[in-house]
């Protein structure tokens, strides 16, 4: 409400499902959120009743027929005279702003805006950073029937399928996003997918992974090598894993974003393995997979204690091989509390 | 193009991915596809400069910094002197058209479409329906583990994690959505994903399942009965099978989807059951797991040779149980192919 007081915004009407459910529980897929002074209402249709009236905390609920957000403008449009309301800009579709436009009476005014709701979730409550360990923890679990699977000749996917299926032994809503495993010369691919190709009988094997429990995502990476690893290989690894450690290192509240990308950088620059690593150091984890901040180089979002990151560096050198180490960590004043518990020293296969 | 010179364009600027996927093969998730005669340009970022070039057929690859959409309005902007761009406007979000419009020169105007890929997409090739068959078939192979699963106590995720880790071992991408295991009185939710519940001694369990193979998505149901089904459950499923295959019956190129959905419900009207069945009869599926047609009581989209549906009626008692049956099928100048092979009895557990 202070956010919406600041822009100058008598409502804001969100229909980002995951803002939804992060500003009032519902975890359904349609829906809109009418934020406004004395109460808030949450409309939806008919399919989400009971979903809707169980879940929904701090809002009233309206069933309506045809889309949440007209039935939203409608509800507005009776309620209040003049008004600037604001919309989820990154969200919402062109046609859904026409839709809502055209059931809004003229004298009110539709306004862009852009995170409101995700610079609130930057900043994890007390529960939601326990939620967000018990995702960790049972995510790290699975690196071990991973392991069990890794030979020469397995297919990634038979990897992949370990994986998954100890996630949903063990409860886990889903996974959080697609399961990478990449062998040999494919874990050079920053975002190798697991495919039907099978492991050679050396070289490095990436899996990144992470399950969704009780809403909330985890994301782990480990690297490991199959076969007698090559000094250049060895070499490597230990770029990635002291740049991995740099950068956790150069995590605490008050810095920038920038900064601890930077110090990933710089150890692997010292090196000679800079230009290999080239994507992002690390992003938010939340009730979505990638939020906010975004560590990368031009980063300038400041870290706050509560913030929930991943630090993640990796060095790809095209068609022989990659490694990434990736863990997730809490921001607190002195520094940073690491989650995922799993060692990272280079296992051999 | 014709589509696209019906409505007087002379560009489409397609940025959602599926439609970009179906137009020009590039299967990444950043990117802005500009048809516009004589030759059609894709835009990416440096992520898929390799993955572009090897994917993308009948168009120009061209990397930018920066968001590919503001690329591709600057390369617009060069191109062409007075023009009208057609945008997604069920697609592109109020903050991308922004971004899009500011880097485009006043004298081109941006025109709104919706639908314009999507219908291409409802008309299935021959090759895309062998791709469809492949990924029906790796689907319904999956209901032999998952009856194998299935015994009172044992978890719905229990049962889901074998469906998707048998899914894995095919070779599947991924699943097509989140697996419904809905047993007991759950099965009378119509969207009942998998949950830590057991499955009860005696009741229905309803499975929803399917997989992603070559990029293409499977979709069925079977439900089955844990211990002896009393006479009115019974009833129940066998009203369901009747309401299906009337719905199969019904489907013939020519006819519009709404009198499938009619056919599939008047089955049901006759044993009373009709206000339970509270959802359509079915949707189109390809590279998504839902797209048009859709096949509900006002569908008025006519149902054409080379579509392909799911009939999927059911009905469900809420707090005691539900039953629903699914197939995936081609429609024909005749008639339908049923693509699903699994039986439809109803089986006792």
């Amino acid at each position: 409400m202070r956010a919406m007081s600041e822009k100058k915004l008598d409502a804001l009407v969100v229909t980002h499902m995951v803002n939804i459910n992060y500003l009032c529980g519902f975890t359904g897929s349609s829906g809109a959120l009418v934020a406004r002074a004395p109460h808030w209402s949450f409309f939806t249709d008919g399919r989400y009743t009971a979903q809707a009236h169980q879940e929904v905390q701090g809002a009233r609920v309206a069933i309506v027929k045809g889309p949440p957000l007209v039935g939203a403008a409608i509800a507005i449009g009776k309620a209040v005279r003049r008004a600037a309301v604001g919309i989820e800009a990154d969200h919402l579709t062109v046609a859904g702003r026409r839709a809502f436009a055209a059931s809004l009476p003229p004298r009110i005014r539709i306004r862009n805006t852009a995170g409101m709701v995700e610079r609130l979730r930057m900043i994890k409550e007390p529960e939601e950073i326990e939620r967000i360990r018990a995702a960790v923890l049972a995510g790290a679990a699975l690196l071990k029937p991973a392991l069990a699977a890794i030979a020469p000749g397995v297919s990634e996917t038979g990897v992949a399928a370990e994986i998954e299926y100890a996630a949903r032994q063990a409860g886990a809503d889903g996974m959080s996003f697609e399961t990478i495993v990449a062998a040999g010369p494919r874990s050079a691919l920053p975002h190798g997918r697991a495919s039907s190709q099978p492991i050679p009988r050396r070289g490095f094997v990436v899996m990144d992974f992470g399950v969704i429990l009780a809403g909330y995502c985890s994301d782990m990476t480990r690297t490991v090598h199959v076969g007698q690893p090559p000094a250049a290989m060895r070499s490597m690894y230990e770029a990635v894993l002291e740049a991995q450690l740099a950068g956790i290192q150069a995590v605490r509240a008050g810095v920038d974003a920038g900064s601890v990308d930077r110090a990933a950088r710089r150890t692997l620059r010292a090196v000679g393995m800079a230009r290999f690593f080239t994507h992002s150091t690390g992003h938010g984890v939340g009730l979505e997979i990638h939020e906010a901040p975004r560590l990368a180089r031009d980063g300038t979002d400041v870290l706050q204690a509560g913030m929930v990151i991943t630090i993640e560096p990796g060095v790809y050198l095209p068609g022989k091989g990659g490694v990434r180490i990736e863990d997730m960590l809490v921001v607190t004043e002195r520094g940073a509390q690491v989650l995922t518990p799993a060692p990272k020293e280079l296992l051999v296969i």
